[in-house]
């Protein structure tokens, strides 16, 4: 079946970390494999979401013998606060990154730092929200819709202008449930507001407003984050490049690049493009400057510019431990602070950029429109400066790596549908083509694969078996974030991997040129999911819970994934998590989450901590809806 | 020394308490002391803040063996973004309410269920903010008022307009520190944000964010609550009324109002006050209609009506096993879940009426600004239906009230200051006279009283064992919240329990006819202490700092009291506390909240879990700064 084509398993990856905590061991310090043992068990109480730490009277424990906190609040109120805190949190998190997208936007000029890359899909967004563009400056353009963008943060009336998008009956379903999301900042204080000692004590209530954040999430803050990115940095087409620690180079300066704004990690690898810095890099004795990247950043510069990808969330200390990175810089969200520390044991530079994310033990220059390239310039120089200082002694690069076809935005999946369209007789630009293939059979469905890495899974197994087992079975496979990592690192997004599909999916790799798993970005970009599975439910002509696709987070851990799972949920996806939702403490959570959403917005979440059934309740699923199609 | 006054004890309120302890085991409900012993001993990571449950690889918690979480996190990160998530949590939470209030004048209307009742203050604050008054109907003012008040919660630039009236030193200050708030929404968003997984671990960035979100709320929410009650319900000026759980008539329909925002109480008062609704009353043998309030609702509307107050937060469930209780009617925060269950085991009759509190085993009548009396009609009607259905053999109503004389905000301090002042020498409407107390030394100076009731000390005792300590000393108080309800359990809002006092403070209570511990309202109206403090500095003509006042919350429980605690130290006011800020598991936070604000600006925590010492602590520190300025 290979022909060619070996797919890295985990069993090897694994082989590469060991390799590398020889390293650590030698430099005497600890990874998250030393820190996971320390911190197992894990605490009973905390993991069951029955542990309320929200005011001090507490800390309280729901037990038999005391089956109330002192406030009188149950398992299912503590659970459900807790819940929604953790869905609040991650949008606020995810949000806010996108406020930034939009404020670079705003901040964007002809001469400054920021430019407007892809000027259509301005324009585009500008006739959807009434924003005049005829004979006006592309950038006076760009600030006005910014502007309207930067409102639907705070604005104090009406709904999140994004939702127009959805269809219809989505409208219709979140305007009846009381759940259409308004102003995003709005929803995260409500639900930080309902989740206060003494306010909502009703689980359902609770449940309710964490959909309701995540929209303002999902069809909010993300959304607003991908476009403006889009916008500012170009929307991504299909592109190769490559992925896993293989991609570090030892004769070069490697920088790599690692958290989620790509503000940032533009800039660098605009600096160190320049002619300027590769002959800098070339001063100090190495072949040129390699940038790579990690986590979520990885996927942003990978997607517009084929800059590799070092590796997921798990991966950010393996990097380090490699002993040739010049430098690390980072700007929000899923950093270890263990970076500080770890990075001091060799020649490795830390930078953080942002006053959302201060580290110890880092260089901080924080990035501001204005100062953008000049931080970038630092920042290469000094790591071409610090190519010489590397310990030989340190040094090990793990070999692995594969190519990777990236950037499957919703606009990179169509131009690759209309290759097999017959521009004679059907339309373009349009997902009708794969909706003949799910309709015909020669695809079952869909899985949107999310979410990070966590060590309560064996990391990366679960999203590479169920990734395989799903394309076995004539699943396509659209990915993102620390998922789309874990596909790159085992060959997944490879084309040559279609030799792993079923008869139909490889048929369909073929045809369209592309390999079964779809990268479309960071998990921001989420967003792009949810304008799929809308644009294919308009041009089908069926409501998105009808649709053979599901959600899939496997190996979650952040408080994003929990604001994610419920716009995914309520935009009518099943979503098939294979980490408890800390709420099992909780019977009557555990029903609202699963049965309770089901009711009311069409979908809920499956949840099991075993891969392999996991994979086989998703192709269950997704054959009752096929059944209920009567395809 | 008492001369007739007999301050009531905490031993004999715990008297009443155990009297209606029986009623609870009769009727086999339980109560927060039982929930405190089955809650006891408290899980001590949690209570030191180094339990950690932010993202889903945890929980996490901090040990000689694990001194760090899977992500590399120390005590100092995770005790750190667990303290911003409280003071986060309580900014919203306070402000959210504050929002509310502003979304009532924006619906005022000359025929509608709100009104503007302190024109005055209105068209103060449209000058204010530069909002045109002459030749416009107050409702047009009220509007443009509002809208712009609304847009302090989400504007996309710029700082709090509120914090334009802080002395020209705390502005300096908060613009040096970096620490001046925005937009209310966004710095809860951004605390949320910065304790996301892998975003800030450097515990100086978390504490500076605690006090900018503070910030946010003290001089933005809370204060636009203040402002907003005043204009639409009145501002308070002294008045006389009753408090703690004597005030329960047993021959009247009893109906307690509880939460915060007097959106719900002003209206139940309003009602209740008709003939219609007091002929009702009297339809089913009742004598009328006795509305009472419990909580910071009591504050409101005692200041407002002299609306007698039936105790502070742990003194809700005794007031419904008294068994005379028709209806208690909640808005939001500081609610016990279990009022639920424990109204079910009555004839009471529980009534939820806003979306952010949702609790199980209460009738939900959500009130808007459209059918506010309406709702308010429905509730007090069915309270006095339900007069006859009282079981006689769960009735015990405890004696013990006291006089209090409450409505002491800043306009009510200085119109008693008036009436000491030589109009003929000396200007009126200034804290003049109280300045020239301070520095003669015939006051020592002053403190705030502040914070909720927490079973972690011994309930009302810190409260009331030191104010009664306090003004011995000649340190007048004033109080908020629940410690301005100990305060009136105890008789210390009595005019008669100077003679508590010593000689100094005793003259200015007689001379001023006013009793050493002053009213301020609400929680929310420590916005009226941060503006009192600011006055004071301007008359006076030093810095915030500089005076020989302090704040003091010793039983606080709720993260809106963090929240509080950073904007009060943040104006440049040390603040006592009793009950540890759950932090105590990081030797680096400790020295933060400490040492660390003070340099930053000027004032810092001081904590000690023992009353007697607080007290002792507080006297020095007032003494200190006396020292320092020479009085």
């Amino acid at each position: 079946m290979s022909e060619g084509f070996q797919s890295t398993t985990v069993q090897q990856m694994e082989a590469d970390a060991a390799r590398l905590k020889e390293t650590a061991v030698k430099v005497g310090i600890d990874i998250w494999q030393d820190r996971v043992k320390a911190q197992t068990p894990h605490c009973g109480f905390g993991d069951k979401g029955i542990c309320c730490k929200i005011c001090a009277m507490g800390p309280c424990r729901i037990t038999p013998k005391s089956p109330k906190g002192i406030c009188g609040a149950t398992a299912d109120t503590i659970a459900g606060r807790n819940y929604l805190r953790m869905a609040a949190g991650g949008a606020a998190t995810h949000s806010d990154h996108g406020r930034e997208c939009v404020w670079k936007l705003y901040d964007s000029s002809a001469d400054g730092n920021y430019h407007v890359t892809d000027a259509t899909k301005l324009l585009n967004l500008a006739k959807e929200w009434g924003v005049p563009t005829e004979d006006r400056d592309i950038y006076d353009v760009a600030h006005e819709v910014a502007e309207i963008g930067l409102n639907e943060y705070g604005k104090i009336k009406g709904y999140q202008r994004w939702t127009d998008r959805a269809t219809e009956e989505r409208k219709k379903v979140w305007m009846e449930q009381d759940i259409m999301p308004r102003a995003v900042d709005r929803e995260v204080v409500t639900a930080m507001h309902m989740t206060h000692m003494g306010c909502t004590a009703d689980a359902e209530a609770l449940v309710r407003q964490s959909l309701r954040c995540g929209l303002s999430d999902g069809w909010g803050g993300s959304m607003a984050g991908t476009e403006m990115s889009d916008i500012l940095y170009g929307t991504p087409m299909p592109k190769e490049t490559e992925g896993n620690l293989g991609v570090l180079e030892k004769d070069m300066v490697n920088i790599i690049c690692h958290g989620h704004d790509p503000a940032v990690s533009e800039m660098i690898v605009l600096v160190a493009e320049s002619k300027e810095m590769q002959d800098y890099a070339r001063s100090f004795g190495a072949r040129g400057i390699n940038i790579v990247g990690l986590c979520c950043t990885a996927n942003e510069i990978a997607m517009r510019h084929g800059v590799r990808m070092a590796g997921n969330f798990l991966q950010q200390e393996n990097a380090l431990l490699t002993g040739v990175v010049e430098a690390i810089v980072v700007d929000v969200q899923c950093i270890f602070p263990n970076i500080g520390p770890l990075s001091e044991c060799f020649h490795t530079k830390f930078y953080t950029t942002s006053p959302i994310a201060r580290i110890p033990f880092s260089t901080y220059l924080q990035l501001t429109s204005e100062n953008a390239k000049d931080v970038a310039t630092t920042i290469v120089k000094e790591a071409c400066e610090n190519f010489p200082k590397r310990d030989e002694n340190k040094i090990f690069i793990p070999e692995h790596k594969h190519k990777a076809s990236v950037g499957y935005s919703c606009e990179g999946i169509k131009s690759r549908l209309d290759t097999v369209t017959n521009s004679h007789l059907d339309e373009l630009d349009t997902y009708k083509p794969l909706i003949q293939c799910v309709t015909s059979g020669v695809l079952r469905g869909a899985v949107a694969m999310v979410g990070c890495n966590n060590p309560k899974v064996r990391p990366d197994y679960s999203h590479i078996e169920i990734m395989k087992r799903l394309i076995e079975n004539d699943v396509v496979i659209v990915a993102t974030g620390c998922a789309a990592q874990a596909a790159s690192k085992a060959g997944l997004l490879d084309k040559a991997s279609k030799v792993l599909c079923g008869e139909g999916l490889r048929r369909v790799c073929t045809l369209a040129d592309i390999p079964p798993v779809l990268h479309m970005g960071s998990c921001v970009d989420i967003s792009r999911m949810m304008l799929l599975v809308t644009g294919i439910a308009k041009d089908w002509g069926i409501d998105v819970t009808q649709l053979p696709v599901v959600g899939c987070a496997p190996e979650w851990m952040s408080e994003k994934a929990v604001s994610i799972a419920n716009y995914v949920v309520a935009t009518g996806i099943d979503t098939y998590l294979g980490i408890d939702p800390m709420v099992s403490g909780s019977a009557q959570m555990m029903d609202l989450i699963t049965n309770g959403t089901t009711k009311w917005v069409g979908a809920g979440y499956h949840i099991n901590t075993d891969p392999e059934q996991l994979v086989k309740d998703i192709l269950d699923g997704i054959e009752a809806k096929r059944a209920a199609l009567g395809i």
